[in-house]
């Protein structure tokens, strides 16, 4: 076991699962941009290396943040998506939002997304929830 | 400039400089746990190692999120504290607290503290911040 399982910490283990970034734009990449294959994640403008992303995939799955299911077109190709304990880490993303509107203003207008998420939280969190069932309903049922 | 830098996601801005497990416990550390200093952070329970410690608060000091002052009994000694970006993070930290209670519930009992900041998030951030004030007004003035 190492050191830092052994914290009590609630934030210490939230951290042990999301603190890295490329674990938290993935989530990003499913909440705001719609993308739920594995090529879609590797074109974000981060531009994640292949073994990281399938590294972080594998995690998010282990941890049930995400799950997986194959693609109707292609067995050889997988579909990602937010399970109920992914989704509720919409929250997250929209207080880092929040405050990355207020302390990086030359980014701001770039951003009229996130801009809303902190104006009207409630109204874009309500149409990202209706994106993704209509995802589910599409692909899960 | 590397790949990143030229994202102009307003997420993954905010990853490039919390998205480390590291630096967000020092973080933590300093909202909730009343430490100020290099030894303090040096003995929390994730056992930080000295040089990434001392990257991430040069880090942290770069992006305006923390300051320094010389220790009043020693100049050999630094005291680090919230600038108002810092303090501005709380948010983050209460989200990801709201989840960890959520969905990691076996550390639940652990953490009346967190407990509190998702059932009565404004008088906790009261506390913290009056504490943070007391703070300032035995050392900044």
């Amino acid at each position: 076991m190492d050191k830092t399982a052994r914290s009590q910490c609630v934030i210490s283990n939230v951290l042990e699962i999301l603190g890295d970034k490329w674990t938290l734009l993935v989530i990003r990449d499913l909440f705001f941009f719609d993308k739920h294959e594995f090529k879609e994640f590797l074109a974000s403008p981060e531009s994640i290396a292949t073994n990281v992303l399938t590294d972080r995939l594998k995690k998010l799955i282990h941890n049930q943040i995400i799950s997986e299911i194959p693609h109707p077109e292609t067995r050889t190709r997988k579909l990602y998506f937010l399970t109920q304990k992914g989704k509720d880490l919409l929250p997250i993303l929209g207080s880092m939002a929040h405050w990355g509107s207020k302390h990086l203003p030359d980014l701001e207008a770039m951003q009229p997304l996130y801009e809303r998420l902190r104006t009207e939280p409630k109204k874009v969190q309500s149409e990202i929830n209706a994106r993704i069932e209509k995802w589910e309903r599409e692909y899960l049922q």
